[in-house]
């Protein structure tokens, strides 16, 4: 039992020879497909059928790739078939000198592995080879739950584009690990013995912990900076509507301060005067881990005021200039994923999606293609690919 | 600049006088009305309109009545419009010998207050004189993200359902405040101090909190139990698909046994066997606000294997569920808020959905009606409003 894809003729508008980003892709034992080996032949890629046959799988194979990780789960061993041991995505990607990548996953053992032209590289080095651009019903989540989500949007897109980034942020997560678990140490033996403690050990860490949060929180400052020159234009050309966006970054260390002068300071006067609450707490309160991205919509916060449709929009806004950011950074305009998303959508704001995937490459799923829809004639290489299970 | 509800005459169907629960509503200040006074003349009321306009406001409204809070903002002062410092909604549902309920919600000073036939109340006795199930295209977080999402599921429906349930409920939160604040105490000061603390008040409110968790826990399992009963039939009923479907109450204290006898006895033991580890963190690690549900789908947790498409199903039948279980328990009904859910469903789930409408009083909205929709066949008492926006 697996799910194949074959072309349906009627959709298949004959291809023009472009050298595509993302040529073809081969799936082992991914989710719910035993094998799967795919051409894309067309700039523009849409993937129809029902519920449950594997278009997101797809979909997430793709990012997977690209960020080395899932966008569904953090376990990777949930990205095997349940009936094997073993998951392999490889793709042809052909681009910059590279031809292949491929991610291995493996439940016995738990491990997972990274390869580019049949080389082992670590996750980090093997992230930024093929940029992406997802847009998933989900991704509305970001705008009004938890901090986390936000956080892990500026780290998702920086560490596609920002190499310093990824690494600082590899780092400081590993500082934050360990400092914790010093910090739960400090704690529980304050406890059990009374409050005379060394803290020699939390100095090193804080130490190595600022230049990696004064990295990290640098560029997230620069990205939001340059997203909000952009954002209030893109929105009001969605919306016609004339609403003031803006966005902004909330961090303890550039609370008072409009720039980044001076962060190594503030954050190692921050660890100090936290110091006490950390150990009383067991955990970090400094640095980036704690920040969050605040929206707002002529000056009110968007989580106190914004309808529906008003958040979608202002999502789309913000997907629509990150494609900008992503191909002005790289030079490359990223490959674009869009999970479902044409049915959230009204028609207004479907047409300025269908603008933005004009120049990208760029893989669609829908449970259903209406012959009229627009979608078919947004590019003159595109093909219509049903999925069947074959079960 | 405040929107009003008029009657479209095409689709207005001569209705038939039937006395439904919720027969009219009046909002002072709420959200984006500055005025609204509407009667809901027929069994099913679709409201439709562009997005941004206050359908979705309006919902809340109703919805604000049922639970005495909103299911957008824990922030009450939200709900007052911006120009203004109050906000009141009234509304009439006649049933059970209660002719008017009203909620207050005031931002100077900060001040919430119900009122039923005029006369206050506190909030848990405003709770549960109109019932409502609300469809809302993010309930399907709360079967992915995390399990704060699922408890609150079950409070909602619970506390609607169970006077018990909802004053077993209030109390334990006020228990679990005052012993977090004492642990926070008992940990800074053995931090400064030295592990030399006398506990004696913390066993008091292990005390107490034990008879408000039992309480708790023994409606979540009976009722998760219920729902387990009859969800594989529902979901398959809709799916066509042969998963089975399973739920089950995560709780330490009922882990390794199947029933809640000795339920007591197990908080006190596990209370015993955590203090320490209580006191180290600072918080209460033990009780039914650390408890989560399980959804299976042919034994795999359905966060590691189910797609959208599944997801969506499986949300649509535990609403189903929901509703029996509410009509039962109440002998009444409940009212149904709709909100912008249709175009999430394919023909097949709307038509589950449209049969669940049809025996109860359902208040829709859409971005637009299409005159062939089935929902304009739903109900031979049924009127479709515009909601337009006279600014």
């Amino acid at each position: 039992m697996f799910p194949t894809l074959q072309l349906k003729s009627p959709h298949h508008i004959t291809p023009k020879r472009v050298s595509y980003r993302l040529q073809n892709i081969k799936l082992q034992q991914f989710r719910s497909y035993q094998e799967l080996d795919f051409d894309f032949t067309n700039q523009i890629t849409v993937i129809t059928g029902a519920n449950g046959h594997g278009k997101t799988n797809l979909l997430e194979a793709i990012y997977t790739l690209s960020l080395g990780q899932s966008f569904r789960t953090n376990d990777y061993t949930n990205l095997v078939n349940w009936d094997s041991d073993y998951s392999r995505i490889t793709a042809k990607i052909n681009q910059a000198g590279i031809d292949t990548i491929e991610s291995f996953f493996s439940r016995h053992p738990k491990r997972k592995n990274y390869k580019i032209d049949g080389v082992n590289q670590k996750q980090s080095q093997f992230i930024g080879h093929l940029q992406t651009v997802l847009f998933h019903p989900e991704d509305l989540n970001m705008l009004y739950l938890s901090p986390l989500y936000r956080r892990r949007y500026l780290d998702i897109i920086l560490s596609q584009t920002d190499r310093e980034y990824l690494i600082a942020l590899t780092n400081y997560r590993k500082v934050i690990k360990h400092k914790n678990a010093l910090l739960k140490q400090i704690q529980k033996k304050a406890l059990e013995f009374g409050p005379d403690i060394k803290d020699t050990d939390l100095e090193i860490w804080n130490f190595q912990l600022v230049d990696f949060a004064s990295t990290i929180i640098k560029s997230r400052h620069d990205f939001l900076k340059r997203l909000n020159t952009d954002i209030t234009g893109i929105y009001q050309g969605i919306s016609d509507h004339h609403e003031e966006i803006a966005i902004s970054y909330k961090n303890k260390a550039t609370a008072n301060q409009p720039s980044t002068d001076n962060l190594n300071d503030q954050l190692h006067r921050l660890l100090e005067e936290y110091k006490s609450r950390e150990i009383l707490s067991g955990k970090s309160l400094i640095g980036p881990h704690r920040d969050d991205i605040i929206f707002t919509m002529d000056h009110h916060n968007i989580n106190d005021s914004a309808s529906r449709g008003e958040f979608r929009t202002l999502l789309l806004a913000i997907k629509l200039a990150e494609i900008d950011y992503i191909t002005e950074k790289t030079g490359r305009s990223p490959l674009l994923l869009l999970d479902d998303v044409f049915s959230e959508l009204d028609i207004h704001r479907q047409n300025h999606l269908l603008n933005a995937v004009k120049g990208s490459q760029a893989i669609i799923t829908t449970t259903a293609v209406n012959p009229d829809h627009q979608i078919l004639n947004a590019s003159d290489s595109l093909g219509v690919v049903q999925i069947d299970d074959l079960c």
